[in-house]
């Protein structure tokens, strides 16, 4: 996608054709500077520090540091060691752990010889279908805003999102964001409300500059204004991302998503997630019970980063000194409360029913 | 109610008798100042400026503004004069107006020469009402609270509060906190998850600022994460403050509040709104339709204001630099999803019928 007219993936090669070249998530939106990531070491950092964050991307960036590993080292404790120290760089993301364990699956039977070229070609494959499934993504969805477009008659489709779920967060295109892109490409007009995200304010920076960069018609809220524009019926359809899906279509996701599918539900409104099905975890049948919610440093609620009128990039405090804090990362928002979820496949019930329509081959491993 | 084991309320009058002191609000948690004002301009740039905040807060120093008005120029001219300036400065409190208008009915009938100390008298009057009618509300919610930890055995009973409805917002005690302190002082273990409220954070600063001081378990959370500590069973009950709540029972209170009431409901959770009646707005039926909702600078979702790591406090910008904001300041929540509102003469259920029970003599003004 395109940052002032320029097109970008959110990770790519250098032109040495090893490197790891990404974009710093960490300085976005008031730097943009791409990272160069030369051993696995780089990447597990990378992934740990949110300079790449996003599952889908996470997953892509973890399978293109087996590959560095590879050159460090391809004998098979090499990958295991490779594979063993990027597995420990984030719990919740379900891609994390896939991506890892197609990369170790598909070099075990290869030569240690051709380990390296055979690494940079499946990671490479992976981040060509990542791109496929967001671009099939945003091609289902945009029906959907096509839809409420006839409705809205000539004003612009309203969508409410939450946190980053675009192409940051993946390689190209997004989940969340890909139908916006699509309609917006397709000449639907559309306006996008941005939850701002706290604690890391992954709406208000990231997605803000995403859609900044787009030409797309936006306005930052803070995560507390969502219901009430719902209930003054300014808001169309909300499209979020999913961190994690249960095979019965619970959507794990930034915390504060449920909240917003709850106010959804109370207005009418529809609920999507947009999600590749490699985010789809078939084991699990009861997102609230089950699905592990990372809890993450007291630091990201007491303190904000931002940039001062000098233009220096800081963080301040900004809760009591010597309160305690509880920072649970994620949420989980039952199947119930959600339309539907938005598929590399198409659009589908979020039911186990649902998911099997459209994923049959999963049918023995969904419980 | 105490800072620092000193005992304090939020407006006082100086050691000279005529000068009116608070707390500067804009200033906590990071630094405890008083300020004195000492005209009825000082009072009304105070109100605009949130050096002081919350509606019953603003009802008392706006009638200090008046007093402040008397001795600046005692006529029916200069009462008019400072009915207005002070009337100006915020939209949404239903006590601003209320206490303006008490203020002036009791001076109308005063001779000039006498109009300085019956305005101070009316004032303190209002601000020992306040106090009154705020240990009142503790009482009653005390006892909610102690029904719950009846339940919670020997486990302190998990509070949500949204926002600063403490005594920092009041004259003493507090409205939704008022609970919170009476069961304490009461020896009833509690812990209380504050929201930290963006966008001015009142929660994360003041809310966790007066609980600290008196020593009461507490954990601050983003406003993302009420919905998920509710699934997961961890909150006991939500008790919220209202800036203005309908002869209905809906409660007007700052935004956000809708979402928690929609995750409460949805998890069985009771939910109460704490408030004094002169909060209620009899002539309001639909606090959706008709309650005016504040839209308030763009700034206060742009930057945050926070302390560096030099000591300094300072304001930091954290959305995407260009990206338009909306901030809303307020929202509505229906009366269905109340459990009950919290008044200085008892708890009653929010509706007309409730309100009118335990407020009879109101029957003829509600719709």
């Amino acid at each position: 996608m395109r940052i002032r007219g320029e097109p970008y993936r959110s990770i790519f090669l250098a032109n040495d054709g090893w490197t790891v070249a990404v974009i710093d998530q960490t300085r976005l939106p008031f730097a943009f500077e791409v990272r160069h990531l030369r051993t696995t070491t780089d990447v597990a950092e990378a992934i740990s520090d949110m300079v790449v964050r996003g599952a889908p991307l996470i997953g892509v960036t973890a399978a293109y540091g087996v590959a560095l590993g590879m050159r460090e080292d391809a004998t098979d404790a090499g990958l295991a060691r490779a594979v063993d120290l990027l597995g420990r760089t984030r719990p919740t993301a379900v891609n994390l752990r896939w991506a890892l364990a197609r990369m170790a699956d598909a070099l075990r039977s290869e030569a240690p010889s051709s380990r390296v070229e055979r690494a940079y070609a499946e990671a490479g494959r992976i981040a060509e279908e990542d791109v496929a499934a967001c671009a099939a993504i945003g091609r289902h969805g945009a029906a959907i805003i096509e839809r409420l477009s006839v409705a809205a008659a000539r004003r612009p489709v309203n969508v409410l999102t939450h946190c980053n779920a675009g192409w940051l967060a993946c390689v190209d295109w997004g989940t969340a964001l890909a139908p916006v892109y699509a309609a917006h490409e397709a000449g639907i007009p559309v306006h996008v409300y941005v939850d701002e995200t706290r604690p890391r304010n992954q709406g208000g920076s990231l997605t803000a500059f995403e859609l900044a960069g787009h030409g797309i018609s936006h306005e930052v809220i803070v995560d507390n204004a969502g219901g009430h524009l719902m209930q003054r019926g300014r808001i169309d359809v909300c499209i979020v991302g999913s961190d994690r899906t249960t095979a019965t279509g619970d959507v794990a996701n930034k915390i504060g998503t449920y909240l917003k599918a709850l106010a959804a539900r109370d207005n009418d409104v529809p609920f999507y997630a947009a999600l590749p099905s490699s985010t789809i975890d078939w084991k699990i049948r009861d997102g609230v019970r089950e699905v592990p919610i990372e809890e993450r440093s007291a630091r990201e609620v007491t303190h904000v980063r931002g940039r001062a009128d000098n233009g220096q990039v800081l963080e301040v405090e900004v809760v009591n000194p010597g309160s305690p804090v509880l920072n649970p990362g994620f949420d989980v928002t039952p199947a119930r409360l959600v339309t539907g979820l938005i598929t590399e496949r198409g659009i589908l019930a979020a039911s186990r029913e649902g998911l099997l329509h459209l994923y049959p081959e999963r049918a023995s491993e969904a419980p």
